[in-house]
Parts: structure tokens; C-alpha cells; sequence
């Protein structure tokens, strides 16, 4: 049998849009279910394909089908493709399966030429609205089909308008517009060196070759890369009889939406335009209505449109978008597609239509867009006000919302400034822990280094605080405080800026900004997709604050504190910085035992806010001297503070120093050269869960060691907390249950993780580290080269946010099958940064990962995106 | 059956060593061939096993055995064990399967009390041996058995010296000792509560019970961790008729070897002292004599003893090494056992024995420890000399050899005091690619921080020169040109300092170096490897000189070539820096095509010198800030000589600054964001190769791309090597063949090598940074903690040093099967620095690589390595 390229509207249906593309799919089945659609045909985007395997050539098969199905078009229509009297004009547009608007060719009014014009001003006895169609499509076959520059017919245009001193194209009667078609033609044969084709099929398959050729044009590769478009074949071409809004009062065009895209509420929402064609109202040469004055204007259409409108919800269930004109009182429906929605709408419509029983449950949870919900947990920059501000520079969008503020250049200043009842802005070459006091104080946070997992990002995140990393667009000074942009503003201390981090844009001077909001129709639909999801939800948090705002989002438990960041307290720094210049372990334990009480007290506060949900604590991870200043000054100070040298300050400062500090003297590798800091940490964590204990609350600590890479590694530290920890225990009379487990970060311990699961009782992968030493990359340096690898097409995605499934994906896979092959039930858990991005989560679920942590503002979207995981992966 | 513990000499034989020790089997195999062994019997190490594992209580049948044998000695000896007329005496004497000397205990004389001490004064007539021998065995019974401070005995000695006023012990007569016998029984009595057991049963299982406990005492624990003894299970227990040596002038005893252990001639070698036990040898008191005396001192003793030892030889087929006593004119041999050698002794012994032959080739290879080989290549200190020296600090043994100069502090000081003929040893914190002239002027180098693999060690080694690095117990001052060391030594410029590179060791002053030699038996044997071997030998060299080494070392390719160290030369360098500091593409492509002709006659060079051989020539590695000077008088200097401001240049300097350079801007990821460095180099090397084929010559070009992680960033990569090569070699007209590669060297270009293969000829290991990402440890960083690791018994070997095969090795096994899944010739060899280390090697073979490369020193040891693991595996 012949195979089957081409689709009278009709022949396909909405699920067909791999072969249809989306326009075609939803044409067919619009036809189908009698919706008024002007008739036509779906070249299938299988001839794409074939066109592109066979240079470019189309199989006889395609040649003839078109012929055919352009005969039943004519018939259906009345009219003739290319006749004298009655013309048959047709549209003729691409159409892929996913939606890649304007990036590919259109042609319009195809089918006239010199005899057909004038069989149509005989027909329509209108010269002008002909001349008009005519001299567009021209316009259009001659730029999009013959390559003509769109600016040669701009200009003979003007130069037909200076002629006769007007302004404005409709100024220009039948006659002038037949002065300048005559003018395209002369530019289409100086330029081509033929004659515009007067032959209607020539025109045709002449116009099927450029939407074919625009699949691979520049911009819709650049398109399809940017917004992870892979799979696709090619796009269909639509080949649909012209309708017209321009013929007069009685005809019109618009756009519209099925629900309000915005807020989401159920009341029709678009414009329309009467007497005007479609691209009148995208250019905004005259101010569209609001399609409820279409009602008072002519309610007989209005009447029709609304139930045609009813009639496509009901029968897609989903919020419709639509494309629509009126030819001489007569509607017709020109294309439908699901509606694009705010995180606020989509979250209304999906529980909305649960309540109108139009879809369950599960599909309102698939219906949301995770990512999405981010707009919905931060402070937001005024949409309008954003739009007239001053974009001065661009970087990462490394954390959500929007922050105004002015202009500081250091944690002291950031705290002082914001003390003195100022809001401001952290501007930093990079931050580090020490200036987690000032990041805290600020508004929003501004870095010229760092990438997407940089130390500015990942504290941000999860501050829920807004943050632009890597902006190499900005030179910081910190020494004078200012900063310059590529474009050479300079923002000196006390200059208003504005950070969008959910776009990474910078502005100058202030924007407004807007306060976030949760509806119930948001806990409902949390509600729904905790329902589903098998994966846990844990949250990364180090104080009580952040613990409970991560609870209060919907985390179940911790699942990742950083002791560290309790160290660089002011009051505490001086005891971490005395054990870290001791030289005997003696001086050290003295100095621990100072320490010891505040990280008590610390682990006592998460285990309240925590009370009966795991919380596993991280032992002490950075390496040494990122507590030590590192400015003259501060050394000076320290020097007198701690009655210490200047000199032998500065050359412990200088021994400490690493070459490779991500690589170096660090994580458990510290606990191993000083157990008694592990002791320590040990004797604080079980220690603050017994006080909890005796108070009634139920503490359930797990002990996490970091860099574990060699199964002795963790047999050594393992035995020296086990044993701290049960003697506490013991001492207190008390029962306590508790864990000890591994971060798993270092490729060798996924290799040896059979090993390793011999005495861990869970796991959990540092995917920051794993990234980094699987693929070699400093996440602090990588910036550099990671956006020249995405522009080459090299690397798709950062891995530092999205898990590389391919490569550290077999590590995290080979890791749980050497773990449970050891331990059936150990516990697996992801506590990197990409536990709270939906695509890693996917492979998370789909790996059967325990559970997730992620910074608190992202729990929201990882219940959400773990519950679709469940839902796709069944 | 009863099983059996308890072994009489001749029940066993020397295959038996685990079970009966080293020395028990060869007392068992020398009675069975009829040596003159005094007889006795061994308690097995299955009992020191048992011992332990049944809280050191001894099976009933050990008990039984023993006292069995102890029966049928007593009947061989005519004596017994106790009695008053005719006592046996004993030793008892510990013995495992590997050699472990001094680290476990002894007790001689045994069988002593007052009563058979009467008995054996009546038969011998010789009160002062007796009671000498007695107050040996309470002082070595008390400090053994007892744990009575050696000291105690030692004091009481003096006493009695003091109260006779003499001063040597042999100066004591008969009951001077038996006063002596007196207070040292009164001491054991006083220090354990307890009378000194005269019963000979009780004294001989307290004796097997010290020995048995001796074995994890935390000497011998520690000598196991650092001789990397494991895998046994205990030790045996020797119990033999004691033999005297000091009963007269027809007494002596003395230790020999079969050959000349220093030198390997084939001639007796070795010392006896008349009249003397084996201690007084020992101790030094008396000086020995020559072996050849005793043939003038008693010919019919010597005339035996030679006899013996050419019957050991030919039995054992190797060089042995005995311990002998003649009592009153019998001659008895108390331990035979292989003798250590000299590595010049071994090859030229076991040479001499294929041409005797003793052994066959096979055997001959085997012979040779290849680490050894280390000593015949390199300079080395005058043993002597170096015995009598001022050793004033420790540091990691980095490259072997002996060195001696006056210390430099700089790479420029070095370059500069060389010139005026002065012998130099640069000292710094840690070398950088910038030093690398003055490490090439200097005699050898030493650094304070910095491990095994850093960058001193490396360079070090490739240049075959002496380097000690990570000498943490110096603290160098650059700036005021001196260090000191943990004792308080303080070194200037200008003073005399040398190294011992193959211990680590640094001393004050000169110490007289010795030239190595390369003997005819070397090569003899190097043939041999080079026929039995599979695995292929090349080297890792930058220069003609050291390739021209390294070809006559028996490299049979350039298996790494690293072109950036090129780039260091004075007059290159500038070209360097301007392509670095262009901010265009243009001024880029400018600067590099003044390097290209240096560079290409580089190339050419070694093609020259490697006629035939393959070249494998690894493209750009290191960051460019590498190239930029750190020092601020040096990037004056250089912002006047390139006329570019100083801001500028610092800007610039502290733009290219990172985190972790390790993990940053290098490898493949600068050839990715400067395509045309690749460009230059690849013009560069198939330029070099096309000038060579011209001439004659027979150039086999490989390309190598560093740091792939990524398969797309091989093939973008591999597109534009092959498009440049494939352009010039069609210019050029003439034919040539030539690789594209890469470097194995990211943990993910191992989990994806099956993609990376579809495009890659070969795979080359680059096991320093495998490992240094597969731990995330950084070379430079990691000796801190990996001293540690290795104390604690974390880490058993440093992983920089031998590929660890758990974790390094699996990943590198994964890497063949993919590779060899989707190209299944691929050529794979290892080009890190564990290419020359014989454990590495040996992985390498197993896992089927297809050759190791090291560097020019390293060659001769990674030839006899591969010999014998091709042996080893068969």
C-alpha cells in the first residue's frame, strides 16, 4: 500500500502531533469535532524527514498526494487553485510538534497572480483589500521563499508613501498598491534574476521547500537547543484555504484564551480587532478590545464564539489558546493549542478543574510545571516595572525573586548598612563563609565569579534569598567599592540596584517588587502530589529558622546541616580559630570543649523544630584556614586578639594554605588527623538529643561523615563516633536510637561502596563533589568554560545542576547496587544541590533513591516534580 | 588423625615456609640433606594462629608434640632437659615466613638452674662459661619472659664491675659470675614478685608463650605495615640444642655468604671470630676476621665449611647467607637463607648462574627486584661517608640518586651560580613549570611541601635527578634565602647541603658521590626481559636529550611528550604570554604562529631521535595562568617588556586566578575555547613529521588530546586535528600516517570510553590525575594527610605512588572492556608516573594493556617489571 504523507483536515487527530505537528493534530481534530475551521491539508512532518534524507527531493508519492488533496481543497471551497474568477488562495505554515513560535517560514494569500487578481477584484469589487493581499504576498514569497531582503520592499513602500506625502499604509488606495506591486515584481526580478512565478503550483511547492528548509535554519536550531527540543523529526506544513478579517465591518480577528492566563480565573480572556488581519493586531499599529465587547458589539458571533470556546476546553481539558477570524459575519477557528499560564494560573485552573471534574487528581499534579512554583515562593520583580527599567548587566539566575537595595562591597558593610535600617545588595568577586553574617543581612546577593553551585549560589538557595552568580558582565572593586559593567556604568556604595535572580538580569536604580503569596488551592494540589510521590522530601537547613520554613513547605526531615556554618558565628569563630592554632591535641580538646555547648545548644533547636523527623547532621567539612582571615587586617586583629604573632599567624595561615582546596585537607580527612573533632561534634549531637529526649520530644540523629573514598576511612571514624556515642548514651541512662551513614561524593567510594555499606547505615550523594571529580571541574572555576561548552553544543546542561545521568549517573546507580547488594534496606538519599531540580529527581525516583534534599524554598517543586516521577514512571 | 603442630628437624622442607617459617623449613631442608644442623624441632605458625584465636591457650596435642619431640631430642643429644649431669640446653627462637629480623623475641641457653649449672660446671670443667652462660640466660629470660627492665641486669653488672674495678665483662672470672647469677636472680625475684622458675618445662612454655606474643607486639606490627608484610598468619617457634662457640680455641662462630653480596663475585664472603658466640660478633667487641682466615686458621674446618657452602648453593640454586658455629672442632650451621645483595650483586650473580647453569633465563629475570635496578642508574652517596654524616631533616624520597651543592633559593639563583661553575641544590617551597631551567641546572632539588607525584618529583624524575620532596621538616624562606629545619639547623645560601634522593634524606656539608655503571650482565639481563615480555616500554620524555636516553635505556616509543614544557624556554615564553594576553582570536592566531616554527622543530627533533618509533605528543595541559609570572617585580618586568600597563597585566593575572586549578581551565577544555592552539600544534607536530619523512626519516606522529570527559568535546576536538593534519599532508604531497588519541584521565572519560572510542586510535592512562579525581585528593595537597593515612593504616600504600587496583583499577578495567567493546584493537597504554612502578606494571599486564610509559630512568626497571609479570601471569 502507498504510504500515506498527506492529511486532509479531518483524516488525523489531536494524538497524531509527532506526524501532524501540533497545529496540524489539533486542526484535524477540530474539523473532527466541528469546530469551524477553514478546510485544508497536513503535510506530514515524516516528509521532513524524507526531504532531508534524500537531498532534498520529494518522493513521487508526496508529489502526488498534494496534488490530489489540493483538488478535494478546491471542490470543498468552490473556488479554483489559480482561476480567473474565483480564486482558491491558501496560507501555507509550519508546524511542529513542539511549539517553536515564530522561529519558522509562513506564506499567506498563495494562489494569486496577475489573472487571479483580477478575477478577485471582480469578485470581492474590491481593488484595494486585493491589491493589498497581493502586494503581501509578494512581500512575503519574495522574502521568506526567494530570499529577497525584507527591507528592499520596505523602502519602495516609503517610497510610494513620500510620493504621495502620506503616513500611514492605509492611507494608499487600490491604485497606489498595484504602483507597488508592480515595484515588488521589478525588485523580485532585479534581484533574483527571474520573474516572480505566476504559476499558482510553482508558488506552492516553492513555499513547502522553505518551511521544509527553515526546520534547520540557524534560529531553530539555536531554538530547539536552547529549550531542550531533541527527538523531533521535522515540522508539517499546513496548507489551508485563506479566510480573511479585512473584508469590511462584518469581519474581524483575534486571539484568546479559555480561562484568564494570568490570575487563571474561569472567564473567557483575549482581543480581537474588526476589520483587520491577523498580524495588524500583533503589530499594535491600532489598539485591539477585549473580547467582551465583542458581546455588545455583535452578540450573534460573540454567542457562537463563546461555545466554540466551551466546546474546545471540555473536549481538550486544558486551557485553550486560540487564533480566530471573522470573514464577512462568518467565525472561523484557525488554530487551537494549550494556553501558556502564569504559576499562580496554572495552580487555579489545575484545582479548579479537579472541582469541575474535568480531570482527576493526577492530572492537575501533571498539569503544573515545577520550576514554575519558584514564581510562587519569592518576591517577585513588578512585571510592568521591569519592562521601563535599565538592564545594565546579565549573569547566572543562580537563586529566585527579585531584590532591591543599595550597593554594598562586604559582609561588614552589608550587616552595618542594613543595622542603620538601610536594604542592601551584597556585592561580591565571590562570597565565602565568612561572609555568611552579611549575606544574611542583604537584600539579594551579586557576584562577578562562580557558577550555578558557587558558594554565593548554594547558601542563597538556601536562604531562599535572591542571588545572580557569575556575572562576568560586572568588574568589582572591592577595595574602592564600585563596581563597573562591560558597558561601562559604574555603581559606586550607595547606588540603588535591582537583581532579578530568577532571570539573572541586573538593573539600575529601584524596581518594585512583589510580595509572594500561597493559596489554599496551592496546599491543596501539594496535598494531591504527596499523595503519589514515593520519594522522601528532606530539606538541606543549618539553623532553626531555616528548618522550620522547610518544614512548613513540607520537608520530612533534614537532610543535610552543615556544622560548619554554626563555626562562623562571631561569638564561636574565636574558639574554632584557637583549636585550629593549637598544636597539641591537648590545646585542641581544650578548645573543642568551648565549642562543644554552642553546637549542643545548636543541635538541640533542630532537633525541636525537627521533633520526630530525622535530621542528619554533616561532620565538619571545609577545610581548615576558610576560617582564618585572610586580609592583612583581619590578621593584624586576630594577631592581637589571640595574643599570637603577627608572623607565626601568618605562616600557619600560609602552611594551611592548598593548592587544590576542594581536593585537599578536608571532610573526613580532617576528623582522621583529629578524632578528637569528631568526638566532639559526636558528643554534641547525641548530647543535644538526649536533652531533647528528656523533654519529650523525639530526636532522631543520624551521623553523616563527608569524603568518604576508602572503606577504612569510615571503619576508623565509624568505631570512634560508635563509641562516643554509646558512652553519652549509656552515662545518660536514656535509650536513643541514631544512625551513622556517608555522604557519598568521591567517585571511589561509588566504586567501592560494597565495602563501605558494611557498617553505613545510609547513604547520601554529595552530588556537588561527585560532579566535580567525575567530570573534573572545579564548580568554582568551571563558569569559565561551561557556557562556552553549552554554546558548542558540548555539554546540553550544567551538570551542577542537573544530574549528568550518563556519566555520574552510572556512579549513583553502580553506588545503590553495590550498597543494597551489602545492605539490602540501606537508606539512599541525594542531598547535592540537584535534589531539588525535576529532571534529577526523575532519575532519582526512577534510580529508587530513599529520598531527596534540597534547600527549603525548593521542597515545594520536589514534591511536586517527585509525585510526576511517579505518575510518568509506572 | 591427630593434627600435627609440631615438626622435628627433617619432618619438613624448605617449601614448608609457611607453615614452619623461613628458617624452620631450612632447618628442616638442611637436615635432610645432610648439613650439620644441630637438631631440634618447630612449632608451626598454625599454632601462633590457634593461640591467638583461643585467648592464648594452647591446644592438648600442641602440648603433647611438643613434649614428644622434646623426648626425642633429648635422646638424639645423650642429654637431658633439666638433668644434673648432662644437661640440654636450648634456644628457642622465633621464625615467620618472611624475613623480620630483630622484631620478635629469643631466649638462649635455656634449660639452665642451679642444679644442671652444677652438673654442666662438672663435665665442662669451665666455671666461668657456665655461669656465664647462665647469668646470659637469667638476663635474656627476665627482659624476655619476665619483663624485667633490661636495665636492671645492666646496673647490677656494673656493680660488680665497679666493686672489682675492671671494666670489660671478660674481665669477670668464674665467681665474680656467679655473683652476678646471685643478684640477678634476687632482681627477678624483687621486680616480679616471683622466684626465677627453675624448672626447664616452665621456663621453656613460658619462653614459646613470649615468643607466640612477640609476634603482634607493636614493633612487629609496625615493621609488617611498613615492609608491607601480609597475609600471615603468625609466627613459628624454633627449639634447638644450643651449640657454643666460645668453649675454647677449637670454638668459634660466624656469619657467611655464598658470594659476594656487594659485588656479586663468585668467591666466600663473610666474618668468624674463635672463641666468640654469635652476639660478640654482633655486638662489635671483638673485630672478626675474614672468612679466607680460617682456611690458614684451620684448614680441615675450612675445607668442610666450604664444602657445605657449595652443596647450600647448588641446592637452593641462589646466593646463601648462613650463621655457622664450630664447637670444639665441630662444625655446626645454625640458619640458612637467601643473602640480600647489592643490585649490582644481583645482576651480576644471577648472570653468573644462567652461564653456570644453576638457573635458566627465566629464573634470572625473576631474580632481580626491579626497584633495585633504581641504585645501578643514578649517582649515589658514598655509603661510608654518608654513615659518618650530619643527616638534619627527612623528606619524601622523590627521585633517587645522590646530590651535592650549595643550596639555591631560586630557579634564577640556580641558572645563574651553575654558569659561574658552581654544584647547586635549589631549594624551594615547591617547584612550578617556571623553575624548570634552573631545576635542569641544578644538581638536585628539594622542596618542603608538595608529594610523590608533585611537581618537583615528576619533573624530577623524567630529568633523572635527584629530588627530595614534601621535606616537611623544613620551613623554607624564599625571600631572605635560607631554611630551617625542625631541629633548629639553619641553612643559608652558599652552604654545602646533600641529598640522598633514593631514602629522602638530607644532610649538612659535602658527602662524596659515587657514578653509577652499567655493566654487560645488565644488558645480558635486559635482554632476557625484552625477549620473555609482552607488554610494550615507552617513555615519557619532552626533550631529544631525554628521549635520546630513554632510546638507549630500550624505550621503544615516546608514549607522552608534554609540549607546554616548550613553552618555558626564554625565548618562547614571550611569544607564550602575548597569545595569552591577546583579548582576540586574531592577535591569538598571531602570537602562535611564532611559536609554531619552535615548536614544530622540537618535533622534529625527536622525530629525529625516535626514527621509526611511534611519538605520542599530548596537545596544551596546563592553565594558562601557568605561563604568567606570580612575583610583583616579575609582571613589572613583563608589563615593560610588553609595553601593556601593570594594572592591566595584574587584572589580567588575577582574571585567570582559580580555586582549583586542577579542576579548571586545561587540558582539552583550552583547545575547546581556543581552537586554534589546537590548530597551531597540530601544524606544528604533522609539519615536524612531514619535514622528517622527506628526509628519510620514519615519523609516527600521535596526537593526543589531555583531560576528555566529555565524548563531544573529543569529537569537536578530533575534527579539527584531523581537517588541519589531513589539509598540510595534502599540501605537502607526501604520505603519512598518523593517531588522534587521548588521555584517559577524568573518571567519567572511563564510564563513557565506549563513545569516546568510536573516534579515539589509541587510550592512554594518565593515572596521576585518575587517581587525584577518583580519591579527590590533589597531589599537591594530599601528603599532608596521606603520612596519616599510611600511620593509621588507612591507606597501605600511597595510591600516587602504585595504582590502586580497588578503586583506580576498576575504573581503568572499565575503560579496556568499553574501549575494546567498540574498537577492539584500540591501543591503550598508561602514561602516569605509576608507567615505571613494578606493582603497577604488573597491573597494567593483567589487565592487557598494551604498553607502560615512564620516565628515561625508569625504563630498565619497567622492562625487567614487565618480564616478570608475564611470568608471574602465566
Amino acid at each position: 500500500m502507498e504510504e500515506k504523507y498527506v492529511y486532509f483536515f479531518g483524516e488525523g487527530k489531536k494524538e497524531m502531533k509527532a506526524l501532524l505537528g501540533g497545529k496540524g493534530a489539533n486542526l484535524s481534530e477540530m474539523t473532527n469535532i466541528g469546530i469551524p475551521v477553514p478546510p485544508g491539508f497536513t503535510i506530514s512532518t515524516q516528509v521532513c524527514d524524507v526531504y532531508y534524507k534524500n537531498n532534498k527531493i520529494y518522493p513521487e508519492e508526496v508529489k502526488k498526494q498534494v496534488n490530489e488533496n489540493l483538488k478535494k481543497l478546491e471542490e470543498k471551497m468552490g473556488k479554483t487553485f489559480g482561476g480567473e474568477d474565483n480564486p482558491l488562495l491558501v496560507s501555507v505554515r509550519s508546524g511542529a510538534a513542539a511549539s517553536m513560535p515564530g522561529m519558522m517560514d509562513t506564506v499567506l494569500n498563495l494562489g494569486l497572480n496577475d489573472k487571479s487578481v483580477q478575477g478577485l477584484i471582480n469578485k470581492t469589487g474590491n481593488k484595494r483589500f486585493v491589491m493589498d493581499a497581493y502586494r503581501r504576498f509578494l512581500n512575503m514569497f519574495g522574502d521568506v521563499v526567494l530570499g529577497v531582503k525584507h527591507s528592499s520592499f520596505e523602502n519602495a513602500l516609503q517610497n510610494i508613501k513620500d510620493q504621495k506625502g502620506v503616513q500611514q499604509d492605509t492611507e494608499l488606495d487600490g491604485d497606489d498598491l498595484e504602483k507597488v506591486v508592480e515595484k515588488y515584481k521589478l525588485i523580485i526580478k532585479k534581484e533574483t534574476g527571474n520573474d516572480f512565478p505566476q504559476d499558482p503550483k510553482e508558488q506552492l511547492w516553492k513555499s513547502i521547500d522553505a518551511v521544509f528548509s527553515s526546520w534547520n535554519n540557524d534560529r531553530a536550531i539555536t531554538y530547539r537547543r536552547l529549550n531542550e527540543i531533541t527527538g523531533l523529526i521535522g515540522t508539517a506544513v499546513n496548507i489551508q484555504a485563506m479566510v480573511f478579517g479585512n473584508m469590511g465591518d462584518t469581519s474581524g480577528t483575534g486571539v484568546a484564551f479559555t480561562r484568564n492566563p494570568a490570575n487563571g480565573e474561569n472567564k473567557l480572556y483575549g482581543e480581537y480587532l474588526m476589520n483587520a488581519q491577523g498580524e495588524d493586531v500583533v503589530a499594535g499599529i491600532r489598539n485591539p478590545n477585549p473580547i467582551s465587547e465583542l458581546e455588545i458589539q455583535n452578540s450573534e458571533i460573540y454567542k457562537q464564539f463563546k461555545t466554540v470556546m466551551e466546546k474546545l476546553e471540555n473536549h481538550y481539558k486544558d486551557m485553550q489558546d486560540v487564533e480566530f477570524t471573522i470573514q464577512e459575519g462568518t467565525l472561523y477557528f484557525l488554530q487551537t493549542r494549550t494556553g501558556k499560564r502564569t504559576a499562580k494560573a496554572a495552580v487555579k485552573i489545575a484545582v479548579d478543574m479537579v472541582d469541575e471534574k474535568l480531570i482527576n487528581e493526577e492530572e492537575a499534579v501533571m498539569r503544573i510545571d515545577p520550576k514554575q512554583l519558584d514564581q510562587l515562593l519569592h518576591k517577585q520583580l513588578d512585571e510592568v516595572a521591569k519592562n521601563n527599567a535599565n538592564e545594565i548587566a546579565k549573569g547566572l539566575p543562580a537563586s529566585p525573586g527579585g531584590a532591591v537595595g543599595i550597593a554594598v562591597f562586604s559582609a561588614e558593610d552589608a550587616k552595618e548598612k542594613t543595622q542603620q535600617g538601610e536594604k542592601v545588595i551584597l556585592v561580591r568577586k565571590e562570597t565565602s563563609p565568612e561572609d555568611i553574617e552579611g549575606m544574611d543581612a542583604a537584600q539579594g546577593i551579586l557576584t562577578s565569579t562562580g557558577g550555578m553551585t558557587s558558594h554565593a549560589a548554594v547558601v542563597a538557595r538556601g536562604m531562599g534569598k535572591c542571588c545572580i552568580a557569575g556575572c562576568s558582565d560586572i568588574s568589582v572593586d572591592e577595595k574602592t567599592k564600585q563596581f563597573t559593567t562591560k558597558t561601562g556604568v559604574l555603581i559606586k556604595e550607595g547606588d540603588f540596584i535591582t537583581l532579578d535572580g530568577t532571570t539573572g538580569q541586573v538593573f539600575k536604580d529601584k524596581i518594585r517588587v512583589v510580595d509572594p503569596e500561597l493559596s489554599e488551592d496551592f496546599e491543596k494540589l501539594m496535598g494531591w502530589a504527596d499523595k503519589i510521590r514515593k520519594l522522601g522530601v528532606r530539606t538541606n537547613a543549618d539553623t532553626p529558622q531555616d528548618s522550620e520554613m522547610a518544614r512548613k513547605f513540607g520537608a520530612e526531615g533534614i537532610g543535610l546541616c552543615r556544622t560548619e556554618h554554626m563555626f562562623f558565628d562571631e561569638e564561636r569563630i574565636k574558639a574554632v580559630r584557637e583549636m585550629i592554632l593549637s598544636e597539641s591535641k591537648e590545646g585542641r580538646e581544650k578548645a573543642l570543649q568551648k565549642i562543644r555547648p554552642m553546637q549542643e545548644s545548636d543541635f538541640y533547636s533542630l532537633f525541636k523544630v525537627m521533633n520526630g523527623l530525622p535530621v542528619t547532621i554533616r561532620l565538619l567539612d571545609p577545610p581548615l584556614h576558610e576560617f582564618l582571615p585572610r586580609e592583612d587586617k583581619d590578621i593584624e586583629e586576630l594577631s592581637k586578639e589571640m595574643n599570637i604573632e603577627k608572623k607565626r599567624l601568618q605562616d600557619l595561615i600560609s602552611e594551611l594554605h592548598e593548592f587544590n582546596p576542594m581536593l585537599g585537607h578536608r571532610g573526613c580527612r580532617l576528623a582522621i588527623t583529629y578524632p578528637e573533632i569528631a568526638v566532639m561534634q559526636t558528643q554534641a549531637i547525641i548530647g543535644a538529643a538526649l536533652k531533647a529526649k528528656k523533654e519529650g520530644l523525639d530526636a532522631k540523629p543520624e551521623i553523616m561523615v563527608p569524603l568518604i573514598g576508602e572503606v577504612k576511612e569510615f571503619e576508623y571514624l565509624h568505631k570512634i563516633i560508635k563509641e562516643t556515642a554509646d558512652n553519652l548514651i549509656l552515662e545518660s541512662g536514656q535509650e536513643l536510637n541514631y544512625k551513622i551513614g556517608t555522604m557519598i561524593e568521591i567517585p571511589r567510594a561509588c566504586l567501592t561502596a560494597d565495602e563501605i555499606a558494611k557498617d553505613a547505615e545510609f547513604f547520601s550523594f554529595g552530588t556537588n563533589d561527585l560532579t566535580q571529580m567525575t567530570y573534573g571541574y572545579s564548580r568554582d572555576d568551571a563558569g569559565r568554560f561551561i557556557k562556552d561548552y553549552k554554546e558548542k553544543g558540548i555539554l546540553e546542561k550544567d551538570p551542577f545542576e542537573t544530574v549528568d545521568q550518563t556519566g555520574v549517573g552510572k556512579l549513583i546507580k553502580m553506588t545503590c547496587d553495590l550498597g543494597r547488594k551489602t545492605r539490602p534496606n540501606i537508606k539512599i538519599g541525594i542531598c547535592g544541590e540537584q535534589g531539588g531540580e525535576p529532571e534529577s529527581i526523575d532519575f532519582c525516583h526512577r534510580t529508587g533513591l530513599t529520598y531527596v534534599s534540597c534547600s527549603p524554598y525548593r521542597i515545594p517543586i520536589a514534591r511536586l516534580a517527585a509525585a510526576q516521577s511517579t505518575i510518568r514512571n509506572r
